[in-house]
């Protein structure tokens, strides 16, 4: 018999008839004879509201203390489930995180899993009972409990079918799949049916959210197949595979984009070893997150040096570059928040003729101008004015074809 | 170092601002050179809103499902306290049920605890830190959760201080203690200082709610003082332990009422063996608790047998009576929902000269009449016509002198 996880987000469980809908989902499952796991979020917003009620109680509530807290969105999630399984005739079970075998790092609200002893699972599995998780969470080695951050319970899915060599794992979400661009930008964007697990990883990095770049990761190393898909409609979604099936003739897979995003300039710094060390260090260590970084050619000896951060981290790392400035003896630093970065996102793509041509001259004939550019194996990022996104987004997805996918 | 385990109810953690005022408190208690380990019920009115939740996706949820997620409402309150505490420069942890190793039977929703093995609470102890343990909760041999049913978090709180060699265990309520009376019924009634646990046992039966019999059990199983006080003013409360340190003057020690009663009366059953086996094996098949049971003296070798039960059992018991009085040979049965019943308590009551004749004068002299009698070492009950039950308390608590202890 074969085994599907699937998992299902706080949208899809979000009111008492929401789960009532994603029991018949996994009914139909279980008739089509498959074994199901169900991973399962917390109920819409709770989340939040415990958070706030934390926040009420302690300005600076203790890590540990949040993870009980907040696993218990989704321990409320998971015996509902069950309870609105057996009411449709489907026996059932839930299982907290710990209770399923998921053994985690003791780095509270980012912990890690570090190993799956799914012994209940599997005999729960036995007794053909659908197995419902909680997901998020795990227990540590001495037993407390501790979540997986952002995208954790897409994490716990994805390694729930690597411990238990499931064939697939799906992850049922509010939209119909992987675009080729955010359709509410680009209304002919169309679904992706297949995907590389580095084409999605390069995706979730340039803007596109749908699946957390943690959970990909894992499909990657184990090879386990990910298939994104809408728990409201119908439709196959997108395969996040090693080997997409299909003919290769189009190269570029999708257009990705960003907005929460500013830019951070140096000026004018001496260009000697030890720069990058000094300026990117103090970065680090206050957990703001650099990503593109590119570095003017030398002329006199100086250069400029920009790189881009998460909007929300602007106000901490100016409060830094006064001092990293003079550490590295620039001239003085420019920042601005008002950029965005357009992606092409395809395997190979940079090792395709007239690629970077075809992406300049899309943008400049839509008048959109480019400030800085950064490549990989499989994407072509371009940092623009914020106000020329959409525009960006729409001409390339038209250059590149991708309505007729 | 003395430990002491104290129990905060539903009420007394209702809001952010009330478990701040709790953590308040339990720093006192600490500061007061005491060690603590803290059990919290669900907040407000967390576990009613959970079950409508479950009913709300199934008609008949699991028994296994509902204490899954019934027990979250505990497992959130105690996180929250821990961070209460934490802010009031208190260090603290919480527990789960299960964390704090309370073992029970696989009976859920109305669990038995078997066991505890406190190993992780005496571990935090030693660290210096309140232990906050989510009550009303812990685990079946097979991990699974399972919850202690009504009264649980009280009898969570006193198995815990039994199991780490408390000093006494505190739970902390709503009102000031056990009462002579219910103060809203006679405004004179005083918090009894100490009480034994029998009569408290007694107290609870006959109708005052402040504590659930199965906690204060174990209490006297283990001669583990308990002691009811409120968690919102100062007061010493009411002690519960063996042997009253008080003079015994005062042979009496409270009037209870119960009005949540109905009568049923079997009429001119043949007086043979057996009747009784016949008339109340089915209703304990059904789960209708019969309380009082009263014969009257037999002439014509019939009798009238009349008994009490819950009233919201009543529609359930009348279904059984028609085939219960047709196999015992009753000519046909009634059945009166407008009954209460009164009661004296106080250890040795029985065997005091005069108070049978005094309660009887007393009532007589209210105008009260006794349907039905049973008394016990430690308490009378008289079943009176639901009307003149204010007027019975009052007038059993003045004749007693209750006002004056």
């Amino acid at each position: 018999m074969t085994l599907v996880v699937q998992k299902y987000g706080g949208t899809s469980v979000a009111t008492p008839e929401r789960l009532q809908l994603v029991a018949q989902r996994i009914r139909d499952t279980v008739a089509g004879g498959s074994s199901a796991v169900v991973v399962v979020s917390a109920m819409g917003d709770t989340t939040d509201d415990l958070i706030r009620l934390a926040h009420s109680v302690s300005a600076d509530p203790p890590e540990r203390e949040m993870d009980a807290l907040l696993s218990t969105g989704e321990v409320i999630t998971a015996p509902l489930l069950a309870m609105a399984l057996a009411a449709a005739d489907v026996p059932a079970v839930s299982l907290t995180g710990p209770q399923a075998g998921i053994r985690t790092t003791r780095a509270h609200r980012s912990a890690r899993i570090t190993d799956i002893v799914p012994v209940r699972v599997i005999e729960e599995l036995e007794q053909g009972r659908v197995v419902v998780v909680a997901g998020f969470q795990g227990s540590t080695e001495n037993m407390d409990i501790a979540t997986l951050g952002r995208g954790g319970s897409d994490t716990s899915a994805v390694a729930l079918a690597v411990a238990l060599h499931a064939e697939h794992c799906e992850i049922l979400t509010d939209v119909a799949g992987v675009f080729t661009a955010d359709p509410r930008v680009e209304p002919s964007a169309r679904v992706i049916p297949e995907i590389t697990y580095e084409e999605m990883l390069e995706m979730a990095a340039a803007g596109a959210r749908v699946m957390h770049p943690r959970a990909v990761e894992i499909g990657e190393a184990y090879s386990m197949p990910i298939r994104v898909l809408s728990s409201f409609e119908d439709g196959p979604g997108t395969l996040i595979c090693r080997h997409p099936r299909m003919e290769q003739r189009q190269k570029v897979r999708g257009i990705a984009h960003e907005t929460d995003l500013a830019k951070v300039t140096l000026l004018r710094v001496p260009d000697r070893p030890g720069v990058a060390a000094s300026t990117f260090g103090p970065f680090g260590e206050a957990g703001i997150n650099v990503d593109i970084i590119v570095q003017n050619v030398s002329h006199d000896g100086t250069t400029d040096l920009s790189f881009t951060i998460g909007q929300s981290d602007l106000k901490r790392a100016t409060a830094l570059l006064e001092d990293v400035a003079r550490t590295v003896g620039a001239e003085g630093f420019a920042t601005d928040s008002d950029i965005a970065q357009v992606s092409v996102i395809g395997t190979g793509i940079r090792g395709t003729p007239g690629m970077f041509a075809k992406i300049f001259r899309t943008l400049a004939e839509s008048g959109v101008n480019i400030q800085m550019i950064s490549s990989s194996e499989i994407d072509i990022t371009c940092i623009i004015d914020r106000a020329s996104v959409r525009e960006a987004v729409r001409a390339l997805h038209h250059a590149f074809e991708l309505e007729k996918i």
